[in-house]
């Protein structure tokens, strides 16, 4: 069956393999039959800085709080378009992409000024303006899914599982499970292009070769069994007791 | 003896609670004969947008290679004015202090494009043009502290061992270990405030009494005890199998 894809991707060079990799997505999924919708961070001339201008209407002209002026923007349809847009193409994707570069072991701004932007409270957190009552696994993103295809510098060696950068994973986990699964998303592992600054044509040809394959079975594979905040494992903010007992930590959210 | 201190803050709001924090940080220490210089990155219009305009001469104009471009531009001293004078205020320091909210687990985009634009090849990685040689406990910031002042939204159960957000020492790692600890800074343990949302004035106060105490000391309380690249614990890019035997993830590399 046909789905809507929605492309997010941050690199100004078209050259890239960043945006090399979106061809290969885009090329692939129209290929099935899927249509596509794209935000290309860098082309839009995005604005990333979160401030005072997003809110033209403010409730309080004396103090900016961002959660007070996003709730209200949102919830009476005055939002700035560029949001508004990105909001609609999110609400209309089965699925959505993201394609970028680490850049010290995050997202690059004009990204993480995409999250923080259009992110609005009544969105993607206040969902039903009812606080945390959905989030993680729940949420106005439920039922679509989610995943990172990043462009790592690095060798693999320092992001392995016992790696001097620590798991690539664990230092995703903000974005996969704070950013994503946080809103509903069902999050698919991510996926991971390593020595991306030394990487010959052959090794890129193996690679988008791999991940077209992967691009097959995308709607079908299994998401990462982040804990569901209303599933009954949690107490409050707190794993209960008898789940992965005297264990901590990131991991513990995971139902492996 | 009388330290210079940088502080970077996030916040366009002055009546903010990070920008209170900054205050408080400024008057303490100036009380205390120190230095401070300030990036108040929203203040100064901080472009937050890593891109080809950064790069006023390049050396290939075909095609944007950030690597490329930026360990050329730091050579040749052909910099913007804003990322040059930011590095110079980094290597004036004695300590860094980050002032920032917690938006979606990670650094609003101004402050995480701050470290995309400032941190150029052969600054603060591919010192002194050897690749990976210095990093993580060495580099050119190499004994200096830093720390993170974080204004956390949420409850601090949220953010506790088994919190579900993960705890807030794992959703930062990827700052303190990845982009303070790598171009060789002492990293302090980051300072959190949370429930901010919902502070009231009294606790407001205390939270104020309890980090200018803790300014008292800042330059001589333990740093996180992050192992260094060079230290012998790592073989290559991996932990030596006789270091924490067994385990995997960030953990490992703190020296407990």
């Amino acid at each position: 069956m046909p789905k809507t894809v929605l492309v997010v991707y941050a690199h100004p060079e078209s050259t890239s393999l960043t945006c090399q990799f979106v061809r290969e997505t885009i090329q692939k999924l129209v290929q099935r039959g899927h249509t596509i919708l794209q935000s290309d961070l860098y082309g839009m001339g995005w604005k990333a800085i979160f401030d005072e201008s997003d809110f033209p209407n403010r409730i309080n002209k004396n103090r900016l709080d961002f959660i007070q002026e996003s709730e209200n923007a949102y919830a009476t349809d005055q939002q700035t378009l560029d949001i508004a847009t990105e909001q609609r193409k999110l609400l209309a994707a089965d699925i959505v992409i993201f394609h970028f570069p680490l850049w010290w072991y995050g997202m690059p701004a004009i990204l993480k000024g995409w999250i923080d932007r259009v992110y609005a409270y009544g969105f993607a957190y206040g969902y039903k303006g009812e606080g945390n009552r959905y989030r993680y696994g729940d949420g106005i993103l439920k039922g679509k899914r989610a995943i990172l295809s990043v462009m790592v510098g690095g060798p693999a060696e320092d992001y392995a599982p016992r790696g001097i950068n620590g798991p690539l994973d664990e230092l995703l986990f903000p974005i996969t499970h704070g950013a994503l699964f946080f809103p509903g998303f069902d999050v698919l592992p991510t996926h991971a292009v390593y020595g991306t600054g030394k990487l010959e044509i052959t090794a890129a040809k193996k690679e988008f070769a791999v991940w077209r394959s992967r691009l097959e079975h995308i709607f079908n594979e299994a998401p990462i069994p982040f804990r569901r905040q209303n599933s009954g494992d949690y107490q409050g903010g707190i794993l209960s007791d008898h789940i992965c007992s005297g264990k901590s930590g990131q991991s513990i959210h995971i139902d492996n």
